[in-house]
């Protein structure tokens, strides 16, 4: 494998990213989120860090420096070599930039709408969806970021429905490790991480 | 509820779709695929029924009648009462014009890139991948009709990784079941099966 290993969190809002990421930090030198890289962007030009804001800015960013802008900040955020959980990965676009400065392993988590938008509606952050139409419209920014391509190709997939947090960390966990010993065990250390770079599996 | 309940699965290539909404039959009145809709096109039109070709007509559909085009010679097989399963649907606009017509509900089925491909690659039908090159370039269209969208928005998340076609099936009727049957529970049966149509959880 090569020295650095990228394992990118994807999900749909409300399905458990941060659950999920924080358990797969155990793995890590560090987790990055997608979001904390927009953030450092917004501070620069001196921009508030609201929800609305921040989608602007990464959205502006996109438009201004390419499809895979906010993956390029967090890259300079990273070091040569280690283990990193990239949170928060929102298209393909993304994922080939990562995939040029290290092995990839995509983990998208999964919860249905109904359950995503009970979790939104009940945990208050400020930016959180009011109605229904309010998180069909989030879900729809989402999905126009491709961040459907990115759950359809994952490697490993955790369903977030009725399991305790606890028991969805310990899940994500496990079938990563499957993942990183089945990439460490394959020929040359060629194997999953190595596979969507488009050289065979 | 309304009188038509409609089972749509989607998933990638060689995720395992087919035994699901087998398996799903048991629910339903009948299962009816994307596919067979345009394989009745293509006989209309005197063409040959391999993939490329189906492909190529399912493509030209939709640019001749919409995005939705498949969706509705889907809908021309259907009974105005029951329940079906729809296998293959590949886009958010065939989602829309389903909810038209009847109460939604999505399964997904996902598997890896690697165990798709290693499904496609030993199954040998005759327009199965023969490399991973063709693998990617064939999940990349399908991802072009946005199938990614629909499998971000599934009430049902099938994981299709270790497991046996028995489980698979046990699991997705066990999942769709408990879904029909709160859809059913709820307010004047109001419920999951309605939820996508935009008004309101």
């Amino acid at each position: 494998m090569s020295k650095r290993v990228l394992i990118c969190v994807t999900g749909m809002p409300g399905s458990g990213k941060s659950v999920v990421s924080r358990a797969l930090g155990k793995l890590a030198k560090r987790v990055v989120s997608m979001g904390d890289a927009v953030r450092e962007e917004a501070r620069r030009r001196g921009l508030p860090t609201d929800l609305r804001t921040m989608m602007e800015l990464a959205q502006r960013l996109r438009e201004e420096r390419g499809p895979a802008a906010v993956a390029k900040l967090v890259l300079e955020m990273l070091e040569d070599e280690g283990t990193y959980v990239i949170d928060g990965v929102r298209s393909l676009h993304e994922i080939d930039v990562f995939r040029e400065f290290g092995n990839v392993i995509i983990v998208a988590v999964h919860a249905s709408p109904r359950t995503r938008f009970s979790r939104l509606s009940t945990r208050g952050r400020r930016d959180d969806p009011k109605s229904w139409e309010e998180f069909v419209a989030r879900d729809m920014k989402e999905l126009g970021f491709g961040i459907g391509g990115v759950i359809a190709l994952a490697d490993v997939m955790v369903v977030n429905e009725d399991k305790s947090p606890e028991e969805v960390a310990n899940e994500a966990l496990e079938a990563v490790r499957r993942v990183l010993s089945s990439a460490r065990c394959e020929s040359g250390g060629r194997g999953q991480a190595d596979r969507g770079s488009g050289e065979g599996a």
